[in-house]
């Protein structure tokens, strides 16, 4: 008999959450695959469905034919991405943080819009214990205004953060956790393998991005899910191929790459940015609006879970974006 | 003094764009970083740009003072790409390909719109040397009518195909060479190092997807760029991983990953695909619309170029297609 507890894998998730939104509560087995990916797991999935008494399944269809036992964390709907991000926006009002120290330089909102429709899509949110790998941008608080995921935990070194966050983590329908954690030190063991999701925005240079994804990739779980912003501004193409074969010999494949992504905020002070001060002469005023961006890359751990190989010597010097060489 | 017939990098290329673009034909250099890419490279075009007297340089903005030296192909127009659109799918209409002995299926027109519109953003067609391997769709003509690239060249194992190119290749804006070619046998040496852009959508299979790179990487100038479509109905995430692992180690950075990117036509018969005959007895109705998609892939060679490194032993069997296992 169908157990409301069933653990149910993701491609399992997906079908029912497309079954949910289709006209009529059916969808043929080919959109079925579009929607929810490689066709031998969807029909897997959809038989263990007809098993537990969820689908028939006839002339390649599948109808839903009783829901009432699905979880109630795939049966309810989603909250209009627009009223999460008008009660974001007015959070962002009460605290902006730009620590230069920690690297801080938040995306603006319509970044995270796009984030956490992206996230949306994927099915990445609902149900996920989401990590955020520094928070100033409060991308975590968004991740709560969804009231989807199963727990949100912050690792955050600025204590003016953590501050804020615990103080309206109350008021928010999904409390984050807030961990004061520096990355340079390794992480503790108790966060090892407990996330099924991490989102970063790491310093933009090599070592630093490397640093964010090493642990980002030990707290995954085995079947973890990572969104990390990259830019090109300051980062050229031999760094990319650098981090990103870094990245697939953990076991990871990146699903998508998505360029002109993130716009990040303005604050009239580019020319003080570590290494920039070496600009020629005649780059001598701040840009007038948002030009700063990053792509954004998604990554599905595929293969066995590896930790990261590269040596972080000097990674200290990296953990502020800059101009390097 | 400024040579017309010098030989200009990419990111200067894309400088010069740009600015024929901009209002005033002026940019900041926070704005030319954010169409044109790594920041320092911007401001080398930009310098490079002023020696030879076409720009000046002023308060971090970069404004063109003298294009008229320009090279013919930076400068030309672009054609509205649904004009070009309208002329491809004419040529459709004459020609129709689909012999699943060579895995034969066109992507749709609005797929080859989209795929255009992402490598004129790219700068991936003007004054390039761009090879189509397979050409089925007729991509070739599309690219043809752009009227940007310096040359088209398809690599065909279809004479079906060649012969409906050779015959209208005379009325287009560019002729397009057509090459009998088996991707089985290894490529002739004439062609190695010898384009700039390849373009491809291999069998959906590891080693069908990983012969086209091979053959397409050594047919690639050391800095050149590919478009390769991949779906995620036939080939599951640990063979992305396969595949993603073995082009990186070629030297190839991924830029972008973009997926439900290519719609492909349907022909009501999936029911006789390769491996399909094993799917369940109730998917027995082929698909009323398209629902098979790929994701673009495109890379760029970022490193020192590296033959690829795989078996290709029993590949003849995985040329088509298929559900494996």
């Amino acid at each position: 008999m169908y157990q409301s507890k069933m653990k149910l894998n993701k491609t399992t998730e997906k079908v029912i959450i497309s079954l949910l939104k289709a006209k009529g509560n059916k969808m043929d087995i080919w959109e079925l695959s579009r929607k929810c990916g490689y066709l031998l797991d969807v029909i897997k999935s959809a038989e263990l469905l007809k098993k537990v008494g969820a689908v028939k399944l006839e002339n390649s269809t599948v109808t839903l034919t009783n829901k009432i036992k699905f979880p109630e964390y795939l049966v309810k709907n989603e909250r209009p991405l627009n009223e999460v991000m008008r009660k974001y926006t007015a959070y962002r009002k009460r605290a902006v943080f730009s620590n230069d120290d920690y690297d801080q330089l938040s995306i603006l909102p319509g970044a995270v819009y796009n984030k956490l429709a992206v996230m949306l899509k994927k099915n990445d949110l609902r149900n996920r214990d989401v990590l955020c790998m520094g928070d100033d941008d409060l991308f975590s608080v968004a991740c709560s205004l969804t009231a989807l995921p199963k727990s949100i935990t912050i690792f955050e070194v600025d204590e003016k953060v953590i501050g804020f966050i615990n103080k309206i983590s109350r008021e928010l329908p999904i409390p984050i956790k807030t961990v004061s954690l520096n990355l340079l030190k390794s992480l503790p063991k108790s966060y090892s393998g407990s996330f099924d999701v991490f989102v970063a925005e790491p310093p933009d240079t090599v070592k630093g991005t490397l640093l964010f994804v090493s642990r980002g990739i030990q707290a995954l779980r085995k079947d973890g899910v990572f969104y990390l912003g990259m830019t090109e501004v300051t980062l050229n193409k031999k760094q990319w191929l650098e981090i990103e074969k870094t990245v697939l010999a953990t076991g990871i494949a990146l699903t998508d790459i998505i360029g002109d992504f993130e716009e990040y905020v303005i604050e009239g002070n580019e020319l003080t940015w570590k290494g920039f001060e070496k600009l020629p002469k005649w780059v001598n005023k701040p840009a007038k609006k948002p030009w700063f961006v990053s792509t954004l890359f998604r990554g599905e751990v595929a293969g066995v879970k590896k930790p990261i190989k590269f040596s972080f010597k000097d990674v200290k010097k990296e953990l502020i974006t800059s101009l390097l060489p």
